[in-house]
Parts: C-alpha cells; sequence; structure tokens
C-alpha cells in the first residue's frame, strides 16, 4: 500500500500535529529546522525570534513543511510547500504555536506560512 | 537548554536511528522525503528504486539528511548536509537499510550520502 493522501487527510494530519520542520534553501544550500507550528482553518503559523537569521533567510526562498509519523506497520508524510510572511502584531491569530525554543529562545514573532501546495503519501508494509 | 551537539554526539544520534528525512532543491524548489537510511563508521545509505525521479533530482544538488526527537522536556536534531553517490553493486556495504517502501518499492538501488558536515542541537525547557 503506498497511496497519495488527498489534500483534506493531509490538512486533517496537519491540524492534529504540532511538531514539524521546515526546509529553505540559502544560496545554494538546502536548510532543514525542527519547527513547532500551529494549523488551523488551512492557516499555519510559526513562531520564532525576531531578527532570527534563520527567518530571515526562509522569508527570502520559498519554503517546505514537512510532518511525519511512521509506525510498525505504515508510516506517512505530508508536505505543504508555499513561503513565509511575517505577520504585524495586530494579525497575530487567536491561536499560536506554544513558545517553545526550537528555533530559538525569546521567540516573540510570529510568520505564516502561505501554502501553494500540499501533499502527501501514506506507507504500508508487512 | 539549548546546546549545539558534538559530531561525535550527531554521529551516535545517526547510527542509532534508521528514518529521517532528505532534502533537496529542484530547480527553486525545496523538497523533503521520508528515508530510511542506515549509518554506521561516518557512512551514511539509502535505499531507493532504479531509475526513481526523485533520486535523480537529489543526485544534482547538495542535500541534507534531517533526523529528530521531540519529548516532552527536550527534544534534538541532527542535519547532515553533502551529496549523493550512486553505488555500484559491487560497491554495497554489508548492512544495508531495510528494504521498505518509502521512496517507492522495489527500492533496488542504493546510494551513499556523502557528508561534507554534521550538526545538531539539543533543547531543552520547562
Amino acid at each position: 500500500m503506498n497511496a497519495e493522501l488527498r489534500a483534506e487527510e493531509c490538512w486533517a494530519l496537519l491540524e492534529a500535529e504540532t511538531f514539524g520542520r521546515l526546509a529553505y534553501r540559502l544560496v545554494d544550500e538546502v536548510h532543514v529546522v525542527p519547527v513547532d507550528y500551529a494549523a488551523a482553518g488551512h492557516a499555519i503559523h510559526l513562531r520564532t525570534q525576531a531578527g532570527n537569521k534563520l527567518l530571515a533567510a526562509a522569508l527570502s526562498s520559498d519554503v517546505a513543511l514537512e510532518i511525519d509519523e511512521r509506525g510498525e506497520q505504515e508510516a506517512w508524510s505530508v508536505v505543504v510547500r508555499g513561503h513565509l510572511r511575517r505577520l504585524e502584531p495586530a494579525e497575530h491569530p487567536a491561536a499560536v504555536p506554544a513558545a517553545r525554543p526550537w528555533l530559538l529562545e525569546a521567540a516573540t514573532e510570529i510568520v505564516e506560512l502561505v501554502p501553494d501546495h500540499v501533499g502527501g503519501r501514506r506507507f504500508g508494509w508487512g
């Protein structure tokens, strides 16, 4: 079994999870950092530190947020591709990601991942 | 607590795990796919399908393999940056990753991730 997930299945998984990895380009290099996020209503918000160099780099390129779960008999992976947008304080959503020191401590800035595409796969074996 | 891991700590974590995510560039896009891998003696091998388009794309750019674990009180993430090299059958290592259908089924080809840099962080809170 190796099946593509429908977009709504991908969003349901994104809304159920709060931890993923953000991949972005910096010049010719690919970078991957773990992030806490909150997804609701097809909107995704990440919390980060003001002035974070990682964020600055990520803001200048398209990014991919990946979540996955791997069990003994099956696994799945969802990737949202899009770009990041820094939010003004007045735009901060009611539900923001927990302030955990993933990217860096004192993470006071909130960015939105504006999705261009979401896709995922479910894998099974055994 | 938010500390960089020493290279030897990163390698110990890489050798203890067998599942991660491979990030690579394709033109301007960043891609992330889940992979099963095997790490031993600072060598990393991934199994994939012959003719896999993902692999072809990944072979043409630098890649990053990320592993992580997130608990309630602490978490860590390790990233190995490098490039992929397709192995001839005679070069196949004794210990290869389990043939699980992560990238695609019938994954008969083995590639080596030649590391340029390894780094990681341990995060704690609470």
